[in-house]
């Protein structure tokens, strides 16, 4: 499997991992299956706790995400998650790796896109961008993806439209309630498996 | 003279007009010029009043944005502006070739891109697009030029960086003050010309 990242996926990514250099963020990777290509068209994120080392996104955010895209019906569906590890290389950590198992588990294409934003903060160059999408292989080996910047005209252009739509700066330009908020909320492992499932599921409805 | 629109200029263009169909939108174009090329990076826009076939951008939205791309020192400046022609098709009125006469005055290079909103905002499909990106030839006409989108990668994520970080959602989405006040700005024309000359200047420290 190959990932495909649309341009403003990615940027959304960069900037809201380099707004916060001292603490991780997190969000969610929307986009489709095409063949053997997962593509990346969009990036949001939502209420969330994070310290140097850790990052809680509240499972709120993926049902709200997932019903949104539901509406639309875009054919767009919540295909991994992504977060920083600012100045901590890129790699899965245990946890993260736990993290990832889970969205396998519910939709098996899933990945993890992993940033360390310190370097691009400093130089504001592409060549300085630190990122890699991974996946769990089967044998339980942590696997880095193959990834390419989409450029196709006619889905650069919708995947962009879309992300647009989708973006909101308040969440990202400012500390606001959600972000900084001192607890994570209370998580109980079948909570999010079940809510999570049932949000995957509803990808069979448009991965056809 | 060929134009190349980069995704999130055109897209911010899009969510400008579409988000206003009973009245008319303005804003600049930034970008660069690359030989032949005319590259649109970036699409901004600030306080406005606009009619159901009329618009007028207040100038210190000019000032403002000349200063930022100057202080940025990305090499990139105004190459003209947008603006909407709601369910009017998309052309030049004699206002606005006096107005794109202006530009090209003070830029030889600037275009005037005019985008009709309506049939996008009903489909939302990409092909319902309707914009054309407009000069005044030196035999007084008004020549459409070509455009493509522009795909090169890493200028492609670097204009997708770049228009990101200067968006402001807030300015599209809400109704704000700068977007509902009744009447225009005074506009003197020698007050636009003396401010737009030392802003069109600002583009030779850049464009070499």
């Amino acid at each position: 499997m190959r990932v495909r990242i649309y341009p403003l996926a990615l940027a959304k990514i960069v900037k809201h991992s380099t707004a916060y250099l001292n603490r991780e963020v997190a969000g969610l990777l929307v986009g489709k299956s095409v063949g053997q290509v997962l593509e990346v068209w969009d990036a949001v994120t939502g209420e969330q706790y994070g310290t140097a080392a850790y990052v809680h996104l509240d499972e709120a955010v993926m049902t709200r995400v997932a019903e949104q895209l539901a509406e639309e019906g875009k054919g767009l569906y919540i295909v991994g998650w992504y977060h920083s590890h600012p100045g901590l290389t890129v790699f899965l950590s245990p946890t993260d790796i736990d993290t990832q198992k889970r969205y396998q588990s519910m939709y098996p294409k899933a990945v993890a896109l992993v940033i360390d934003p310190v370097k691009y903060a400093q130089t504001r160059r592409i060549s300085s961008l630190e990122f890699k999408v991974f996946q769990i292989s089967k044998e339980g080996k942590v696997v880095a993806l193959p990834v390419s910047i989409g450029v196709q005209r006619s889905k650069l252009l919708e995947s962009t439209f879309h992300a647009l739509g989708t973006f909101d700066v308040r969440q990202l330009n400012s500390e606001s309630q959600g972000m900084t908020r001192s607890g994570p909320a209370a998580v109980e492992e079948d909570g999010f498996l079940g809510k999570a499932k049932k949000l995957f599921g509803m990808r069979n409805v448009y991965d056809g």
